[in-house]
């Protein structure tokens, strides 16, 4: 059973974070928005709420570093992931008309993800803004009628805004992938039959010839299935790293069991992040 | 002999990024400051500058990911690297004590490598602001005598400014490792006798079990050190990623052009962004 505490997710009502808790947590599912990624974690922390999603990496942009340091520093457990589909739409007040658009405002990330429709559209001025959604609710709130967003439509709905122009992001394979998280030591959540699961692990290794090689021998000699590897910088240790695995399989199955305690035979420091139902492949 | 077109870098005079110039280039290089690492790849494509210098990772913040982005995108060279450490500093108008401060400009990065200065000073205002130097820089043409900047001490010097309080980062341990690049196919530059060469590799494989275990094996079987490992999503394919390497070695020793010939049978795509006589470890 679902707890009746809100979940937290980076962002205004309207943001594609929103869309990830809906699609985990189901369309009535209580939501918390938070200004920043660490008051996320400490919301978590604080215990306001029981759960959060965050994003973990996007097709195009990349890994959100900042969301692999929070995961290592507040000792959270990963419980499942999604992938959100980002469509980006432009988005202005009721009656305006796109020839009275002098600026878009969206997150930089957004705007510099619709270039095409920008190079077609050259009087545009883009102006960066903290959030996407964000973007929406001040032009409505200021009564703005030279400017639009660029943001969800779930952002427009919202905030009672109108779609100028659907879909104008340049990629279609834009996808962002989000982990729901929990305070470890919470009580695993009942998982579906059918699952693919997934085990994200942190650890770092010496610094010597072949050592990454041997840590990933420890997952390739029992046929385990590596998805994703990321490395973030070991604060005091500069020039050394701490490197993230996605694997497939669940922290307990054999195979990966005794993979991870040959892991951490060579690791100076290894953590299990958690084991979750992996989203459905794009 | 070095060519007399001056060394692109990104920011103003007096960024970190400069300093990283004459450490690669002696004292008296002439440089060419650009408004973004976009502006500076296109400058050496553009045959305005032979060299460039950009930053590659921070000791703290991780890579810089839209400088690897570059290195395929322009199919530049590296040439060389440097180590900066970097040292933080309040640099005000000269005149203005430190009590009359309100706000401090400095790029978002630099201010939140100084978060003990700001708790122990927590009347003064944080302003992000697009380049350390820059802050510098306007500080003093528009005359403010209630703000300071965070930047270097070259920066101080060049736009005569006064540094009220020196070193405030948080961590010394502070270090950003900048490369040296050219066009691809230009001369290669003589070698320093004891240098210890570097190569840096990019490449994808695919998407199978142990596939990244297979290609990091071609260096591993023989003995070829690796010291750093990135990956960066391959666009148009969502959840494919681009790994780049940077081992320890010269493309044309034998152990390393074994190995990329072996890794060249497993990958779908391989490039030698360089090899290049490392920076002295720090």
């Amino acid at each position: 059973m679902r707890s009746r505490k809100p979940i937290a997710f980076q962002g205004e009502l309207g943001a594609f974070s929103q869309e990830a808790c809906h699609q985990l947590a189901g369309p009535n599912a209580a939501v918390l928005p938070c200004p920043t990624f660490e008051s996320v974690f400490n919301a978590l922390a604080a215990r306001r709420v029981d759960t959060a999603v965050i994003p973990i990496e996007n097709t195009l942009a990349g890994s959100v570093h900042e969301n692999y340091d929070h995961l290592v520093r507040f000792g959270v457990r990963i419980v499942g992931e999604t992938n959100v589909r980002i469509v980006h739409n432009l988005i202005a007040a009721p009656g305006v008309p796109l020839r009275d658009i002098q600026r878009v405002y969206s997150h930089p990330v957004a705007l510099n993800q619709c270039l095409k429709f920008f190079a077609s559209h050259p009087t545009l001025e883009r102006v960066p803004f903290y959030d996407t959604a964000g973007s929406v609710k001040t032009i409505l709130e200021e009564g703005l009628r030279d400017a639009a967003a660029i943001a969800s439509s779930v952002a427009a709905i919202n905030y009672k805004a109108h779609i100028l122009k659907k879909s104008i992001e340049d990629d279609r394979r834009n996808y962002t992938r989000f982990f729901e998280i929990q305070r470890s030591g919470s009580r695993a959540r009942p998982a579906p039959a059918n699952a693919l699961w997934k085990t994200s692990v942190v650890f770092n290794t010496g610094n010597t010839a072949g050592s990454l090689f041997r840590a990933l021998s420890a997952f390739a000699l029992r046929d385990v299935n590596l998805v994703k590897i990321e490395s973030r910088p070991l604060r005091g240790k500069p020039w050394e790293y701490l490197f993230y695995l996605d694997l497939v399989g669940r922290e307990n199955d054999v195979p990966i069991a005794n993979a991870l305690r040959h892991l951490a035979e060579m690791a100076g420091f290894l953590r299990v992040l958690g084991s979750y139902p992996g989203a459905r492949a794009v």
